[in-house]
């Protein structure tokens, strides 16, 4: 790749212009987080006034620092950009080394003043006058958890262990705030989600969706791609490059403005007009782009596919240990027309009937089965695996609700006994809700960290599993036309 | 009243037929929740074998209980329900002072076993001789808050300080998973839910739904009423009786079996029919009584009408500190026909121009204002009152992120002093979306422990406020007419 990206997820060395020694500044936040997540190669924080911070030497300028220098990161006031351009000039005539700014500070184009177009149009004009790519302004930054790159200053509490952890998601956002809150909820499940490469592209001054989209297609450790989009200058060639990747890796979009009223708000937003969401929509769904429409729902349906596992077919069995949380999930299923509740076969109805408690419902209505609140960690186990093990059934929904008097551990343990050391979670997807809010918090702790990922609740499952059979059949009727 | 109900929620002494030394077992945390919420008259623990559990002092038999014993929990194997019916002909025979059994043991009708048929009839037959009303069997059990009973055994992990606490929502529920589900995922909100009485109805082979709203409707602490339905045998006169209360106290109904395959499973279920969905959905909408969808639906909705504040029209409001989110709640927001952007006055833009950071948007679209990330806790506050104060504002939905370098505290404890000490929260509902998981989960606590409810997203209070007004517009309607 040529377009300088790689120095955007695997700088060798970075500069932090606006580093602060204050912990409530973004300037401190963003070294903190470097720190944080391990980054290995050298951090320069440029500061005039301090000495060090969190250990590390300042410098004044960037023009002062004598290493080579591939990404420098901007958090200071907008008002001194023209002074920091001309430093930056100066470096670059002394050493050209610089690839890639990620401008986090705000008061730029967007604000749409002349002062902020002024600052923006300095900025990118002098970037690209040495072939250096910018992101942002007015973004929150990126994150690369292989590379172990955190210029955020989004304070995500994610745990240390999580920081570096791999994960096949990749995410771009065109909002800053829903960047973080995604972040943020994410270091908040059972086990904190580890995004792959994580982008807030703010005003997209110079890097924009295509561009990140196109280093992704040829990312080889992003699997699944998720993106929050307001709106794009040119939509035809956005939907372009979005149908060429969705054929090979699955692409998300939670897309807002669709409504006239949104689509007014999302202007005054980010001044990209929306376009008509009808054409958008359109075109999601004719090459086969993932839409959904809800924060939760993208969070469900990014973990899901990032599993690597897509359903055979749209046969989903439904398993519940709980009568009304299952046929809560009934309604829901029905409601997307895609799923079917599968037939098993007698084996599979007689072999359910043996191993569980008599007051069971075994199939009625079909595709669906209920354990009820006498089965204990052996009856969840085997039952999953009956019906895992039956050809018609291409996943399956799990639902339990764990009474106080089942051992919640030995379940966690039981299920990851069969889904991974087993090898059936690679067989089928499985979508586990555990359903009991903070009682079967460590329950479902135990699950995710071992790569199983739990749902909230029996309708997060369902959109889940919709989504997979929809992208599936995509897949199926791509290679059917070629 | 006279159907005994109140000896369910407020009895004179309780026995606990089946209680347990053992932790895990349900006769134990039955035992266990009555003492930590604090009952305050006497528990007989029944029990052949134990001296005392817990400290307190076992009995044998119910009928060697010298004291008044009003209700009886039942929490043994259901093959001894001969023997107990007997033990209880003793003592009725002897004190007559039993006036209601919560049976929480299962394997009863709800088998369609023979035997379990002719357990349930023993046990309805005995208790219908002495006039004594049953709920269960085949239930979770009942609580109530402002009394101090709980004969659950659902081991909530609410925190010791929220038991007892008042709340005035009461909620019945046809699924004992379903009702642990929510009592479990309440206790896990950053201020645990406290209900006022909360009953799992089980097979309903006495006590039903429509003895509990009658009950509730004459109720004082009962303000708002939850219910999940499966079926009911007696549709017509359950509308009836739903509609009546109606007009007096809200009603939020999750009924399930929406879909022919619902039905289906919630008929192997429970065994009630669930009867045409959609003549129950026409009597809801005619009747005023709130349906809702989805699990969290109902618990925000139970929540935002707990507040006691109706809004006087659909005029919403929508004020945020970050662009992306709030354009997602636009969208949200026009899904809702039945909200309406408002036009503020001029002299309301005016001051929001005014104190706002200048990279605010005021009301484009009209009823939207983007107060900004560079928004400080001021800005948050003022903003709020700023938009509360205008006339033709009836609510407002107010989103925010919480950058790093806003003191979350601070923000929480600004809010707290607007709506609660200068008594903004009474005059109009607002509804509080702080995104950013566990980042922000004690700035929400400090709010909810103020009683000011917040939200998960933007999306959750959009439906709050359209089930407020949809109430709102059907009290008009009804005093309309009347």
């Amino acid at each position: 790749m040529s377009n300088n990206l790689d120095a955007l997820f695997n700088p060798r060395n970075i500069a932090v212009v606006g580093a602060s020694s204050n912990p409530l500044k973004a300037g401190y936040i963003i070294l903190d987080n470097l720190l944080s997540i391990g980054y290995p190669k050298k951090i320069f924080p440029i500061n005039v006034s301090e000495k060090e911070i969190l250990g590390i030497k300042c410098y004044k300028k960037l023009s002062e620092v004598e290493e080579k220098v591939e990404l420098v990161i901007l958090i200071t006031p907008s008002e001194i950009i023209f002074d920091i351009m001309t430093d930056l000039e100066i470096r670059m005539k002394k050493k050209n080394d610089v690839k890639v700014i990620v401008c986090a500070a705000a008061n730029y184009g967007e604000t749409k003043t002349p002062e902020g177009i002024r600052r923006q149009d300095c900025l990118i004009n002098t970037a690209k006058q040495y072939g250096i790519r910018v992101v942002g302004p007015n973004c929150i930054g990126i994150i690369d958890n292989i590379n172990r790159v955190d210029t955020t200053f989004v304070e995500t509490l994610l745990p240390k262990e999580s920081r570096g952890k791999k994960g096949g998601i990749s995410f771009i956002s065109q909002s800053g705030a829903l960047a973080a809150s995604i972040l943020m909820m994410g270091a908040s499940q059972p086990a904190p989600i580890s995004m792959n490469k994580f982008i807030s592209i703010g005003n997209m001054a110079d890097v924009d969706f295509i561009d990140l989209l196109e280093y992704f297609e040829q990312d080889e450790d992003t699997k699944v791609i998720g993106m929050y989009m307001e709106g794009y200058p040119d939509g035809r060639k956005l939907i372009d490059t979005l149908a060429r990747i969705a054929k090979k890796k699955p692409i998300i979009v939670l897309k807002v403005g669709r409504s006239e009223i949104g689509a007014k708000a999302a202007n005054s937003h980010t001044g990209s007009l929306a376009g008509a969401d009808a054409v958008y929509d359109a075109a999601f769904r004719q090459y086969g782009i993932i839409r959904v429409y809800t924060i939760e729902e993208m969070m469900d349906t990014l973990q899901s596919l990032d599993s690597g596992i897509l359903p055979k077919g749209n046969n989903v069995f439904i398993l519940t240990q709980a009568g009304g949380p299952g046929i809560y999930c009934t309604d829901a299923y029905m409601d997307e027309k895609i799923l079917k509740l599968p037939v098993v076969e007698e084996k599979t109805k007689k072999k359910l009937t043996e191993i569980l408690p008599d007051m069971a419902n075994v199939c009625s209505p079909e595709g669906y089965a209920d354990i009820t609140a006498a089965a204990n960690v052996y009856h969840h186990v085997e039952s999953l695996r009956t019906v895992m093990d039956d050809d018609g059934v291409d996943s399956v929904i799990f639902i339990t609700v764990v009474p106080t008097f089942l051992p919640r551990k030995e379940l966690a343990e039981g299920l990851v006994k069969l889904l991974k050391n087993e090898g059936y979670a690679k067989k089928k997807p499985v979508y586990i809700c555990i359903m009991a809010g903070n009682y079967v918090w460590e329950c479902r702790k135990i699950l995710e960290e071992n790569g199983i990922r739990t749902y909230n609740t029996p309708a997060h499952c369902v959109k889940a599993a919709a989504h997979m059979v929809e992208y599936k059949w995509f897949l199926d009727s791509v290679r059917g036309v070629e």
